[in-house]
């Protein structure tokens, strides 16, 4: 037998082991209790991979635009998923199923894809991103205010737990690269050996600019020496490291951004209504058995405290011991059969050997407990109950292992003050189809939760389940449960980003942010000087030649009261305002018959429109219409279509375009304003 | 001479003061010294404030709308303004002169009308915020998710500075009354006179519900003690307060929400192009002039770097050194002719001399020096300048009163390497009228910067300022600054909400929302059950009748070729998707040729619209229009209208209604999905 391997760490571009370690942290398989790795990070040049980071991971990362690199996360997923068996073969050591894998391995990857799609379909093809609406700051237009985000100046530092070494990773990393800033990663040291495996197939893709991730293999008690307030700590991990990360000086000083994912004592609560028999018994029933067995009860979302109505304990526990007798084997997860694999480690199962222990010293009674093998990190499924439902230990003692506690509330009032007695959880599933019962219980627990979940009989079968973040949605909650927030999509990129107030005239935003703003100049050209050949219609450019700031000015058209009636003809939309002079001369907002709505951006197409052929795709689709002022009949209109903000795609041959249309009137009234968005090809 | 007044606290609901206080803490006038006020909070029911604001003050709030409460604000504003004359009085004692009180009192009125216009055109009238779309999270659509915010369930601690004793309140009341969030203001001892006269003001208007406010005089060390995950902390003040808040064990480990707004070295960059005598050159010694000089410079957002090309550094001192002497008389803000008034206290007077000691004795060298009364808490104008720019002690050493100094850069990429040594600021002027100076500029401090101003000639006149906060912008900013957020409009109001994913079924999205969603049930009416007059079409109901899911589903309409070509040439619009058979079919979106989007959504209008005067006053705007599949000659459409959105306005006798509209063909495609807002009756 071999010695077993030291786990490198990849810093500065470069893998890297101690050279002569003193002191070595032993890894085993954790059903064999063999060594298996060992680790350790003696002499290790945090500050220089720190400084690495901020500067050749800055620079690569910056050289690319926010659809560039998510599509880097794209071809790094299909990297990734052609070669998971790899990730596969060696996460059985750490006691994970096949059906764990398809969690953290295939979730990890599945979260690449969505952060990839998210951030080409909802953020810019830049570097810059514009949060909400301009606002106007002076009467005459010429100083505005927004707000920007661009990306934090230095370091992502990303602290996992071992119980998702390829998730954990990957749904900071995500979110972290789109932004543009370079990860640190630092798995914990149990299970380090997959995310070392996940990090080395990651390089191998060549997807990844240099300086976009560095990996620790070991401890690192110096990382949050050399950081400061243009860095970003994303930890998951207990309460009490959270306690001494966040202590650090340079979080109390220097403004370290740090956010927490530790302990969850989540709920699940029975509706009054989930009578046994009821599909959403069932399903309350058979999601509960799932978050205890999964991973082996070791999922910082899974279910601690079950929640149920009085008098239906018994019906409970007695569905869960029937579900867990026959469906589970817990074994080595490489044995056939085996349903259900280990602990992370030796150490885990003294842990939630320990709080069992208090548990049932607090008052709780086991009431089911399943068979496990008495060799390796197994623990047994086990169901508590506590009498009374406001016993403090249940509500704050986490046993992180397959390990839940069934509770009673009488109305349901007490359901809601029995689950946010949690003080703050990452998620909560209420299962009712009663939908006041449902209000009553989300709107009453929201604020201390970060999800949660409504099962019913409607989405039984396709809900992502309670234990499952999902990346469109974010993940994290407040109080006990660290007060952090992670994934949610693009929420997620922007906690890798400062936002900054931006104050300036028109010209200035528009400099700034890449979008043409109202006020701002523009190159005019009008029908007649198109007309002439004198100037070129915007329509006419490619995304290669269209600059924003092209503007394309219409002459007046004239509204008769023919035309409106023959709109309202042809269209059916006979609404009095158009069709009834004096019922629309009562109407509060019009002075007479006026056109419709419909009528004037159809019109206002028409005098914009450059016919022909040409780069112009489509137009699919129209955004913030609002009808300003009345148009009546004698009234003119003419539009004024300004190239507003152009995103070329990745992996298109166009782009989109967004254009500025306002309409006025012959008194240079505004009449309406929108955005048109067209598809205009690249060349 | 009487002796002074103990100021009152307001706590449960009752004016307060301690009965036999043991030590008093005294507050001068700051011009003559004279002792004013005393404060003491000796015996205070700290816990019992918290209690009382936890229950009494969020059922309070809890019970009206996020409209009712923003137009609340509205009243409380007219309130102030119409005494206001009150405050200016009192605040002259604080060394504040008429000009300052404009920024304290009347910006701090003015921001209650800004949020309370914001919060009704930008909030639902309801307590649940939803963020972001809706995420399908399922492939046949029976379950999604998506984010809602909903108030947090403890206490907004406030705890502002002595520099804005009203406006420093407002701005931090103003965002959690808005979001449902009762407050415990705690001002800074020196000036909390003028934030107590507020307060009685506030409380007189009898706008407030009870427990929406209360007030500490005087010091609070235990309040923090019984704060959790359930509160917020909004500080503004020393970093060294900050530190030792943030600190406290409940912040550390309950979840406290703490947000700071410390100190902050701001700079101003002036461009390499705006040489002397151009009208930046103008406005940046204007504006450093009046960041100095207002509030004797006690202003978090002052100017204390004053960045500047090399070989202007000169000119600058000079065209400030003139500016100060013939605009600047520093005496009693009570006396004629004086135009700056003294600091806060002889404590900060103290504090002031100390700083300006210590950059002198690091190398800062005094430019200038403007006279000042050796009375009172009066400071000069003091002007100093550093030969090496990159001297640490102006980068980090805050004198907080009338003081600034002035730097050099080399070349335009050191100037921002200059402001980013402040190690995060609140606030940066870049003042230049060169777009790419400007966009180099923002883009490389941003992220270091909670708020950037671009001053040109464009803006120099209306632009609101380099120190003034304005509520439709974030204020705070990285790092040294404190890390912390605060106004920026509604994001303000959200700091005060927990944001929560929620997961489960169309059904259970709407029930818990109030607003309807894709898939979920709806009450159908079609245009044969309207017409039979069976059923009531949902444009004949006014807002109280009206009900979310009430929907309408029109017959199918054929579009022809001839419809497609009237329409093209009764609008305009030839283009040749629309007109040429070829052209269309080569494009790479279309089959052939195809209706205009224009024309199917008009159609849309007149398959859905109940043409008779009713309730529905008016369409006056559309979001989110999408078109999905084109239509074709010979193809048909129908529309399905469901009313998705019910916002009643609190000031109007109608509200907005927005319904959820999706265009099908004859095959059941999606052709075509959007919003169409309208107005519709109460009654």
């Amino acid at each position: 037998m071999t010695s077993p391997a030291l786990i490198p760490s990849f810093i500065k571009g470069n893998w890297w082991t101690p050279s002569n370690p003193q002191k070595l942290s032993e890894i085993q398989d954790t059903s064999t209790e063999e060594v298996i790795f060992t680790a350790s990070t003696e002499g290790i040049d945090t500050a220089g991979a720190i400084e690495y980071a901020r500067t050749v991971g800055q620079k690569n990362l910056g050289e690319l635009t926010i659809h560039e690199r998510a599509l880097k996360l794209k071809e790094l997923a299909i990297y990734l998923n052609e070669h998971k068996q790899e990730l596969y073969d060696i996460s059985f050591a750490s006691g994970s199923t096949q059906r764990d894998h398809y969690i953290d391995i295939d979730g990890g990857i599945g979260t690449l894809f969505t952060f990839s799609s998210k951030g080409r379909r909802e953020l810019p093809n830049s570097n810059v991103i514009i949060d909400g609406a301009t606002e106007p700051l002076s009467k005459d237009g010429s100083f505005a205010g927004e707000h920007i985000y661009t990306r934090l100046p230095g370091v992502a530092v990303e602290i996992n737990a071992f119980n998702f070494p390829v998730w954990g990773m990957l749904e900071k990393f995500a979110p972290a690269f789109i932004a543009g800033m370079p990860s640190i990663v630092k798995p914990a040291t149990a299970t380090g050996y997959v995310t070392e495996a996940c990090v080395r197939l990651m390089l191998e893709s060549g997807v990844l600019p240099e300086g976009s991730i560095q990996l620790i293999s070991g401890s690192a008690r110096d990382l949050l020496d050399y950081l400061d307030y243009r860095d970003h700590v994303a930890f998951t991990g207990s309460a009490s490291t959270a306690q001494t990360l966040r202590a650090h000086p340079n979080v109390q000083t220097k403004g370290v951004r740090f956010t927490a994912e530790t302990d969850s004592l989540n709920a699940a609560i029975l509706g009054p209504d989930a009578e046994v028999g009821t599909p959403e018994f069932n399903a309350f029933v058979k999601s509960v058995f799932v978050e205890i067995t999964a991973k082996a009860g070791q999922k910082c979302t899974a279910i601690r405290r079950v929640i149920v109505p009085a008098g239906r304990r018994d019906d409970v526990i007695k569905a869960l011991t029937e579900t867990i007798s026959s469906k589970v084997k817990i074994g080595d997860p490489r044995t056939e059969g085996s349903t259900t694999g280990a602990l992370a480690s030796s150490e885990q199962k003294g842990e939630v050997s320990s709080s069992v222990e208090k548990l049932t010293a607090a008052g709780g009674t086991i009431a089911f407990q399943s068979e496990a093998p008495s060799e390796g990190a197994f623990y047994p499924v086990t169901i508590l109950t506590f009498d009374d439902p406001r016993n403090e230990a249940v509500h704050s003692i986490e046993a992180f292992g397959p390990v839940t506690s069934v509770i009673e509330y009488s109305d349901f009032g007490e359901a809601i003050e029995l689950a946010n007695l949690g003080e703050g959880s990452l998620v909560a599933t209420v299962c009712t189809n009663d939908r006041e019962i449902a209000q009553q219980a989300v709107l009453g627990i929201a604020a201390h939760h970060g999800r949660v979940l409504v099962l019913n009989r409607e989405d039984a079968k396709t809900s992502t389940g309670h234990g499952s973040p999902v990346p469109h949605l974010v993940h994290g909650g407040p109080g006990r449960a660290g007060g952090g927030e992670e994934l949610g999509g693009v929420r997620a990129v922007k906690h890798y980003m400062q936002r900054t107030a931006i104050q300036g005239s028109p010209n200035m935003l528009t400099a700034i942010t890449g979008v043409w703003h109202q006020g701002a100049d523009a190159r005019t050209v009008t029908r007649e000087s198109v007309d002439t050949g004198e100037d070129v219609h915007p329509f006419r450019k490619s995304l290669a030649e269209l600059k924003i700031g092209d503007q394309f000015v219409s002459p007046l058209r004239k509204v008769t009261l023919e035309d409106i009636t023959a709109f309202a003809d042809s269209t059916g939309d006979q609404f009095y305002a158009h069709t009834d002079e004096e019922a629309a001369a009562a109407n509060p907002f019009f002075p007479r018959r006026v056109a419709h709505g419909y009528l004037l951006v159809s019109w206002a197409a028409g005098l914009f429109v450059d016919a022909a052929p040409g780069p112009v795709l489509a137009n699919y689709g129209l955004e913030n219409l609002r009808f300003i002022t009345p148009v009546t009949y004698d009234d003119s209109i003419r539009v004024t279509l300004t190239a507003k903000k152009i995103t070329p795609r990745v992996t298109d041959e166009y782009g989109e375009v967004a254009w500025d249309a306002v309409l006025h009137n012959q008194n240079d009234e505004i009449v309406a304003t929108y955005d048109v968005l067209t598809l205009v090809e690249k060349k």
